[in-house]
């Protein structure tokens, strides 16, 4: 018998902040040596020349969620964790979403049905609170996090959504006292609506008034209030999908004061900027998300977070809807207001070479630091360390098996997600992900699965970890 | 033949932000496995029950330097950098320090012999540049880099030492050309000066007017001045030894700025307060250092930038003069006016477990970033990483043991420096290095040493790395 | 026939930011001279050896109106305005409530027939807005406006006043169309409730537990959100009863962004401390405000406000109710939780003498900013000048003649509200008003008064002026 | 005898903060009278339509200064005067400036000398201290504190001018306990002397280079130590010609902290960038002065602090050289290196008519923040109030009556000084100083001189006022 199931030689490893020369003996799913010149393994993988890194942990995804307004995501469990695993992502953490109204429980029921036997990657579920009875707050939820859903996403805005300021703080008095973490999306609903009917009645409607009705300081407002409430119950937040410097500030200034403000960004907030809303040719509509993407100046203050450690977490936030659909982008039919057009673009495949290659290959960003970000502190934050995000004794054999130097263009057709556009067409990137690996399986190799759906787990989250520094 | 030379079994071993449990293999110095039950050693090391973290890297401290004033330090290589392992530091970094006049080269060649064949721990330099002439930073600072001389440190202030604003300049470019950090000690000299004839005149002599001769201000302007340098010549440098909130509020606005500043603290600045220096039984110059430690709301401050990523390092600032010695502390005799008085305290040997017991005991600092603060961003900060500083395959096998939960109070009859007090006498911890290990071998056990002085090596440092985040 | 009506002879007066000696001749109610010996008046004052400043203009206070919850003020315009004049101020502006549901008009209406035949002091009305209507924003308010009502104040706490964020952006917007200015109570409803729910459920009842009830962070954030709604709507607005450093950050932030940010304090901020709640003889309601005292490190900062420029507006937030009165502190008993005592303390009288004494006379204010403090830049934001606020040739003849080197003590046994205790009892002052003049009529003299009450008259303000500075 | 020696009827005249309609009697040349339809005067002037304005105080000016350079100034103080007055200024000033190793009093003999029968304007002396001895230190200058010269200039760039750190202590020092007010010209010398070689020893000597060897990061750097020297020594200060963003973020840092800091901007600071430096036909010398414009960014942030608080006085700095001058601008020839070019540019006519149309007429700034940056406040700060700066009973019949709807435009034929250009040439602007009044005599009608050179009266300062606000 082997020593090991399977052995990946001869790649340079990240561990500990340092790419080494070593091997990585996988036994049950599990890495249990790393050295030089381990035995043979059962199966050997040979990743001389490449990077051997953690496997992506997305922990802000959207698949398969049902949407009070009728439209239907693009992508399912099936689908969205096959582009996930095809770039790189090993572990996606979507959300369970609680409509008004509705048990916690049914909500989780309801996602793990959509979920079983689907998944290509490990998976857990945050859960969105949007309706905090009594029940839900002295009963449902403290249980839920005994069995393993310890993050609450909570709502600013959105009518079928957002909590009032009194429901933030009972959430976040159980979040306190039960061990789990909020992840906030800061925007202010009142100024949107107001905003939006101002900018509507003048018969603007068309995509890039869609960023005009969200300024940065609706965003850095909400950032502010949340920034309050979190020091007043004295309990760590994350605020999600940070667009730009206004709420930057913000968040710096909390963590100068000694607050534990988390923070996270995502591709569209480095790579877009509003004015892709203003297309001549009619598809602004693709890159409608919330917020909006910013300008120039914000991209590089995002950058600087992400350098300078605003920033915990990097994020696809996919919320995939296909462009001429019915029950997609073109909900409300295709000249519909930009209010009228569902929120969301679609990332998790890209989410790992656009962050790679304008990061570590151009050197704005330390490998190190691009781990941390991609997976190590998500796997921390939401208490999937040390099994995931890490390569380490013990630690599930998650690998996202890098060609550092393969030089390549973001197209459509060669992503695996069922979303008809990437608003990333047409970018090259250096850096690709050649193989994932999942407990110890390969599942993809240059883009072909080699699993099938359903090998993805069920992942129970631990209590967060809030000593990520 | 067994194989390894030294197996370090059933320890929790920190890599890559986690404790995890697994053995270390160890062949020639260096960790070439490490795996859930690993085959036999020549040599086992049981770590059961306890904590086996990267040892420490000391990254300022002052040994056996001649002082222009005819002080002569309690420390040379054996005695200092024995306390130094004994508190788990096994690699340290001292200054070689040129004089006005003197070659950078000779200087070099003095510190060589002066730790050759003397030191416990391996041992890089860093340059004291006091003297920038034409032929200094053309000739002689860029070959020193080449030869792994990577790090120089000037002075703001000191008659002996301190650089005009021009030669300040002048030193960052070639930093910033050949590849070296430089490391600024930041007070307004002039300022001092005058402050301190300002004091004396009105008979304000004994040690608390250090204190008052030294404020935050005069750190301040000379912090923001120097971010000023850094940011013409556009090259990354770190200010040394920060001592509270004023300077740190610049270093974060720098950062914020998108600037690479890099900030180390001390023990003095969270451990000990100007009140220290007010004793009135006379023993005030036992905590004269410069800067001076400041009160609790600065404590607090630097509490927060080491929790939040203000600090990269975390140094002893060791240097040991002894108390009542005409070459010491009492150099102009025991009512000298506090400017005459050497400045520095020891602290080599208390570095890691105040730190230890005060954040990670305590709560206050993750392990990771107490791990990063004393060992591994020092080692990436001076181009001894992954060599030094981290636990991983192909890394030198230096590491601390702690028993984590062992209680003890710091007295300096236990100590191992030449010098005949600590400033931190009384102080009780939770934490203590058991056994420090430098390339596979055991060189103290329960703070009895195992091996001959002169067995730590000179180490060559590359390139700085600034990527830290 | 003697060349004015009246001659005030001898005085230093205040003008343009200068005292000099002249003569002031009056003529019809208002200011038709200043000079060096001027000619005989029908009636003359000596002023020799004292000061004649503009009269006082408070722009906050609280007469006689009444409380949903069946309070009942102590002072009615009668003897709310003798109080003022006693204490040189020549201009009050108290609020006309709208309770919900009630017409602007029918508010205004009813507080005119409140006030007139009443009131020793000129007086103008602020709005409350409550419950801002369709009809009330788009018909009423502008009306009011064109009428003389140019200023409403909002709330953001208080369950029978406060607007909500949608509210408030639509005030605003009526503010910026018709030209008003919008003073806002910043303080957040939902976080007030739930910390006052939460004290109250440990059995935190006694006065103290109102300043845990209300702290700081809660007025900052409300402070942050009402900023981002002037910046969104683009119209001035000013933050009433500032508290305290957390404020004050926001607001400067502002400003520093260019945004017109106006702030008000009060004597309340500077003179007491939360430490006044913890009465041990039990009457700490008598301090009951909202917002509360803060502490002496708050004092600082709100001294260093009033002192470069972060306050345009000191007014009293005059509030009276009796102590131990079933209509009054003790409507609920005299035990009753501090959420159930009524907001607010007395203030006419000694808002000037206290500012002018711990400012002026100790050298903390110059002269200047006291007179624009308590009387030019109210009247100048309010559209009452140069009517009212200033010693100009066609101003009304509105003065507060001051001995500036009377020392006295604060007793409410001397002060001419109907409220049976000042806060300020037993806090000696240097620099007294001696006689206070309105429209060219000595209204009082060293406490007597000499005019009948219902000599104020009513004042229409025209358009705010937003150019202070 | 007529009542007055002349009476200015009908005007609307800046009394306190308002303009009112009032006719001023003048007799000895001061103010006597403010009134309705006062008595007849020997002269009347008919100001009707017209805005009586105090004088203009222009607290900043070089005019007959030797240059160590062998530079010659275009200006005397008849030419520079004579320009004053018809730009409506009625107040100069200018610098008595000691060379190193000379005597302040010397100094102060030599202007005297210089302007003595010269002057149209009334006109006191700053002292440039270049050299403080403990003589001047001691000895000199609180001599000459007390005769009337209460304001010192230093600077910390120029080689002939600047003092150590040292040296600025001591003088901080003697201005606090002498009473004077040091106004500083922060630019660090040691940068701007490196950068300055950098630049030209890569050929780059073309005067938009200038811009690049003072970037605003040298001043910013500057101005933050010659704060800490304030807040060490406990004096106010006053940063002289500040130019952007960078000055103003520490100033009014500064400021919030509680420190006295005042602060001057200059005309070109508002109206020209760098930009202009960089003149395609080569007259981008006509621009070089010190600090450099910025650009339209920084130029907002400047009105922003001229209309907030950050600013106090706003001046000319004028500084005339004549253009193709060998002993003006082309001192080293027309292609000298823009580090050869005397620095300065005029502005003492042009002063007031630019920021009273771009700020008064345009909205940017109320005509109160007008008065008092471009008269009051200097007057006020340097001591010359209320002889000086302010319209009111005894004060100094200065005035300058504007015709505030008459547009013009700039053209260097129209000036009235002995400088070959105007950097403003062909701006338009509306608001003319039609007559010039000083202490009760027109002394300028439609750009007309109607006295003699000499008419000037020398001014001695009284002890700064610190108490702006």
């Amino acid at each position: 018998m082997a020593a090991f199931d399977c052995v990946i030689r001869g790649g340079e490893v990240f561990v500990s902040q340092a790419l080494v020369r070593c091997d990585i003996g996988i036994r049950d799913g599990r890495i249990v040596a790393l050295g030089e010149h381990l035995d043979a393994g059962d199966e050997e993988i040979d990743a001389s020349g490449r990077w051997v890194l953690p496997g992506g942990v997305d922990a802000h995804c959207h698949l398969d969620q049902p949407m009070s307004d009728g439209a239907v995501m693009a992508d399912n469990f099936e689908t969205g964790t096959r582009s996930a695993v095809c770039g790189g992502t090993t572990t996606v953490i979507p959300f369970a979403c609680q409509f008004k109204g509705q048990s916690v429980w049914a909500a989780i029921e309801d996602y793990h049905q959509r979920a079983s036997q689907q998944s290509y990657a490990d998976y857990a579920f945050h859960l969105i609170v949007s309706d905090p009875t009594p029940t839900v707050l002295q009963d449902e939820l403290p249980r839920a996090i005994a069995e393993g859903y310890t993050s609450f996403k909570i709502y600013m805005t959105y009518e079928d959504m957002k909590l009032n300021d009194r429901q933030i703080l009972e959430t976040l008095m159980v979040a306190k006292s039960a061990g789990a973490i909020v992840m906030v999306h800061a925007e202010n609903a009142d100024c949107i609506d107001w905003l939006t009917e101002l900018l509507e009645s003048a018969g603007h409607t068309t995509p890039e008034y869609h960023a005009k009705a969200r300024p940065s300081a609706v965003e850095r407002e909400a950032t502010h209030r949340a920034i309050t409430f979190s020091e007043l119950v004295d309990v760590p937040i994350l605020i999600v999908h940070v667009s730009g410097a206004e709420a930057i500030e913000q968040i710096d200034w909390a963590r100068r004061r000694g607050l534990n403000i988390f923070a996270e960004t995502c591709p569209q907030y480095v790579f877009l900027t509003s004015d892709h809303l203003h297309d001549p040719e009619g598809c602004g509509h693709k890159f409608i998300c919330s917020p909006p993407p910013r300008d120039q100046a914000n991209q590089k203050v995002v950058w600087n977070g992400l350098r300078t450690g605003t920033f915990q977490v990097f994020s696809s936030d996919h919320a995939p809807f296909n462009l001429d659909d019915p029950k997609g982008k073109a909900l409300h039919g295709k000249n519909a207001s930009f209010s009228k057009i569902p929120n969301g673009i679609p990332g998790l495949e890209t989410r790992l070479p656009l962050l790679f290659s304008a990061g570590v290959t151009q050197g704005q960003l330390s490998l190190a630091r691009f781990v941390n970000l991609t997976s190590t502190y998500p796997a921390r934050l939401y208490g999937l360390f040390p099994q995931k995000g890490v390569i380490a004794i013990g630690a599930d054999a998650d690998f996202a098996i890098w060609d550092p130097h393969a030089t390549w263009t973001i197209a459509n057709a060669d992503l695996h997600h069922a979303v008809d556009y990437t608003p990333y067409e047409g970018i090259t990137v250096t850096g690709r992900v050649t193989e994932t690996v999942i407990r110890g399986r390969v599942v993809q190799r240059d883009g072909r699965l080699l699993v099938e759906k359903g090998s993805g787990q069920f992942l129970r989250c631990h209590a967060p970890d809030f000593d990520l520094m």
